[in-house]
């Protein structure tokens, strides 16, 4: 590649047109218009949520509202939600001039993801066949937000690297994906997956990833300068990783069974987690010269274990073992940040920005495996009878399944996602190529100045910005004789 | 008016008192020990938290414990809570430097205001006549930080402009007001307002409009470079935007009826809220050159949908309808922050800091009439013939009322909470424009200089801050060409 | 102490060596293998959370799911949990480059530090006698937490003076040390401490106090450019303060009685909190020349009711009660950080970071007193009969028992507590003074420099860190010599 040629590429690509005044209110209004049509058409109260319980409940002989779904649910609801908000949003706001676009897009596309994921899910789940509607309640909520979440992993691959265009655009296609792989997964292959490691985390982690090969820009280097992070973001950055790392035990436990089931998954996911620290802090220290820990472990390897519990924390997992599926994942994943992700990047050219291949990927596998393991290896010595039938659902046309086959359903499940996650990534990676989505600039990458008002003063004076500060600088060189060439490159964007 | 005049004002404004350190230990300390008087005197435990239950519950035949009304609103009240003091707190950080201000003084009023509104909302709503005594449980605790809520609202407008004594004195009257209007609507005039839009939102804003009104500062460009936000400020604000907007689900559910009451109107607000973003993105995009997205719009008038469902969310609005209303609301709030408060500034003398007319004044009011017409369009086959009962509470002198009847009444109950805004914010404004509350300058308004102590190392090193961190080049600068011996000594760490 | 010794001294600390790249990881790996071998040993689900539940639930008559212990704890387990990790991780992130400790090492030893306490609460309180195993449910975990909160706080007085082995080490001992002296007071002496004032804080207190005594820093002034706060590492501790306040009452509820228990527990605890923020503001604005209000003040003091209340709010002590210990709590830990906490550096020796002396000890003394005095005054007559009962758990062993003597007990295990805690912060605190852990030197306290790898752009451009501004000034002047005439106009302002 000359240096010429090389030169014109720069040129044009900072002419990318990152104009986004005509296409993202279009979006915006032409789905959310689609959604109140659709809701209008499909979507109703189910019974616990309708005025007719009253009726309802006499029918079925409840005594007392606090038998309502509601009440077993609705705590575990708000901290997923906090996990989708909060969490994730905050999670990405390590980068030092990313926060906006982490915490704003991320509010963004959750937003039109949840109503989208209740029509798909509603379309595939729970389709009611006589009426032609869908009834949904607080468990619908909570899939929704579920579903969403597989995409909002997703963009913790490209971020920095798309436009909120492209943003909504990947969460369309990936609810869409997410509600059919799994469909396939819990219905047809009834494989248990109540955390999701396969359905959320696999399918996301590889949808991402497959995205980001797709977009891959030869030139992000240009952008050095934006990436990494800055004392400040990184402490809100915390904030994410502790909502997450807090409620991940509701995460895991949000659409269990109703008693134990919810109980002893908390269980796991909470000890799971807490092993998963120490091996993390553990690696990260090991791999610096002086033992210095570094923060993008500590933000991110440190929820691996809730990752990897999705599946199997409502199964008789036990404490112990609980403990030694973190102990595992807190070193994969930190080795993850340290080994595979340049390799990632150098070698099959996937750039993850925040490594979700060692977050959520890996970690997912290893808890599709757990899973499988874990039901094959179930009994009704451990279960009981009846509580086996229950954790696994083994009722209707499954009653004569055993666990044996039960675990080669989960580990069928596990490759289902990891196809839907590629196959399907490429794809729509192919349609975020189209030239017409706004994307930045190979240079403009990770700056929210692209698609943000920023705040003059902040811009002016306070300098967390080195390229700004840099500028200032030179303003003062001006006056020193000095000469400014490279300065003057990176002014004509500023 | 003269330059010579101007001159003078400036300098007594200059000269302006904000000690308060009589004032402000006076009051916190006077006014808590007489909530400790009325408390003695007024305020017992409810049945249901008192060490008698045991014996009441034998009483009522209730079986369980988990039928303690704490079980169906225990998560909900802290949500409202967390809305409350981090929501409400964070939000108002927007400012350069009044983040101290924003979350200090609301942490201060609120603690009053909900002690005050304890005993307001008691002697108005649940005073036993035949001991005397309010007795308090679980929904007292709710209903008074509903009640903070519309101080909190109306402290939104004159953010960075009055003292905390002054606030304190606001909260006071306010929560009096707020008790007052909150009979004459929900009592008197049997209105149904579970979320608050009329009562809490319409009230609060035009209380605080009003009384920003009263304390129109002609020469607040005097502090012009405090105003707005920086990076980091914004990036904070978010998170009190997103707590409010996660939890507001369980702020309009909160005190609905149990059961599908609280089951429904969570949904609605979930999907009022996500249609509510994707229009404000449209907007706010729309509004500039290229597209760019606004923080202020993002950090506002995504709440708008919550506000607007306050009334209607516990009502059959069907989930499509909750978008409808979203979907407008995002978009009359966007356009109220870039049409309407320049207008309110310039015309109408409306200095609204915090733009609470288009996230709660606005909302508030399209919210009572939703609330209005979702009542009057009610029907027995869309509620089931009980359903209609519980849900607008058709019982005891009430039984007879009809939807349309009702409808009229939420209309009504929506003048009632606008005037009583309007005309009790006149008056307090009046009793704010003494001279004896400590108030900031013109010039010295959005500083925590003024009522806070200020890290001292910040002033001088880091630079959020323009003049100062100049003025300290400049100090440095003049005292020039010394010998540097300490800088040199204190690299050696760094 | 001649110059000479002092300077060889200054140099041998300069020296000491930090690097813990052997130690983190090798107590990290070897305890959390010994956490898994022992848990595989000792630990199972209890009833409720064991997939037999289904059978144990028809064996007791249980007619609904709902009435699993799950369902009236989790929610406060969740908000207890958010306490732990965000409340104590941010409150902490007060100073001006110390958040990522602050934050990072919260979040290790809270996590290493529960799994140890359900072993270590497990052998104690709950070791099944027949079967040799520890059952564990939701309560277990919230003991957890709980159990972990004392090491926090007495992380609270060495913040930034200690590596993080010393501080595994440190929780190592203090989570034993909790459970022998929480089965004293709980178990043998059948004192009542719902909330932990005596148990928690009054020891976590003490047993941090100590152990700062015996690892006193002379030179600690060495590093005083590293103390004291910037304006957002003020702003994110304030995150702390408030997620610790709003989720006080959930902490002092967490494990009360099913019912009114929980029910009463938490509005005396939201009583005594907003009483307390109404005299720390008073107080901390008559400490300051013109009445201008301390962060340090607002981010602490306010917290004081609520540990003053852990032992009482249970009890029946009235709403006006809880408000009157808040007030005066407000008052004393205020007065606390004014005068007591320069006291006890200079004279006793005790350099307590946070201030724990008056956030926890102090106030966790009265609350053990005023649980005392509350118990020996309950009567019939208030309590009714079952509900003394109830309260006091006058069962078993202790039906007998009578209210005064009661209050005696209480009164003992308050002093149990505090000797648990001098005593053993002593003995812990000689350990830590070994010359192995990696601590560091008198002049690189409070900077996360020592442990953590700190981002790069940060330190060239940003400069919240001083010395590094100081030095790119430093930079710039040199080649300057420039008229500064612009800088002086901007200055009237500032």
């Amino acid at each position: 590649m000359g240096n010429c040629s090389q030169g014109c590429k720069d040129y044009f690509s900072r002419q990318k047109n990152t104009n986004i005044r005509l296409t993202l209110p279009v979006v915006c209004f032409v789905w959310q218009i689609a959604m109140i049509i659709l809701f209008g058409v499909f979507i109703r109260y189910d019974e616990e949520s309708d005025a007719h319980w009253v009726e309802t409940k006499a029918h079925d002989n409840i005594t007392s509202d606090i038998e309502n779904d509601f009440y077993f649910r609705y705590p575990s609801f708000q901290d997923v939600h906090v996990m989708i908000f909060v969490g994730f949003g905050f999670l990405m706001t390590f980068l030092k001039r990313y926060s906006f676009g982490a915490v704003g897009f991320n509010f963004l596309i959750a937003s039109f993801g949840l109503q989208w994921a209740l029509l798909m899910q509603g379309w595939f789940h729970s389709l009611d066949p006589q009426t032609g509607k869908i009834f949904i309640g607080i468990e619908s909520l909570i899939n929704a937000d579920f579903c969403v979440a597989g995409c909002l992993i997703a963009y913790g691959a490209v971020l920095g690297k798309v436009s909120p265009v492209q943003l909504l655009v990947m969460t369309l296609f990936g609810v869409t994906l997410f509600a059919v792989e799994e469909y396939i997964i819990l219905n047809l292959l009834h494989a248990r997956d109540a955390g999701g490691s396969m359905v959320i985390h696999t399918f996301g982690g590889y949808y991402g990833l497959s995205i980001s090969r797709v977009l891959y820009r030869p030139n992000l280097h240009q952008s050095k300068r934006m990436q990494g992070s800055v004392y400040h973001s990184d402490t809100f950055a915390m904030i994410g990783t502790l909502f997450l790392w807090m409620f991940w035990p509701s995460f895991n436990s949000a659409i269990t069974d109703h008693g134990d089931g919810q109980h002893r998954a908390v269980i796991n996911t909470y000890l799971g987690l807490a092993s998963t620290v120490l091996t993390t802090v553990a690696i990260s220290s090991l791999s610096q010269k002086t033992g210095k820990l570094d923060m993008v472990h500590i933000q991110n390897s440190t929820l691996a274990g809730g990752v990897a519990l999705g599946t199997a924390a409502e199964f008789m997992i036990s404490p112990y073992g609980a403990l030694i599926v973190g102990f595992f994942c807190g070193i994969i994943s930190t080795m993850g940040y340290i080994f595979i992700s340049p390799f990632l990047e150098k070698t099959l050219k996937i750039q993850d920005t925040c490594g979700i291949h060692n977050l959520h990927a890996m970690p997912g596998v290893i808890g599709g495996i757990v899973g499988a393991i874990t039901a094959a290896a179930a009994s009704e010595s451990v279960y009981g009878k009846q509580g086996l039938i229950n954790t696994f659902d083994f009722t209707g046309d499954f009653k004569d399944r055993t666990v044996l086959t039960q675990g080669g359903y989960q580990a069928a499940g596990m490759c289902v996602s990891i196809v839907f996650g590629v196959v399907g990534g490429a794809i729509v990676g192919s349609i975020l190529k189209l030239p017409i989505w706004g994307d930045p600039a190979d240079q403009n990458c990770f700056d929210d100045e692209v698609y943000w008002e920023l705040p003059d003063e902040e811009e002016e004076h306070q300098g967390s910005i080195p390229p700004i500060l840099e500028y200032n600088n030179h303003m003062i060189h001006k006056q020193q004789d000095l000469s400014e060439s490279n300065f003057s490159v990176e002014h004509c964007e500023s």
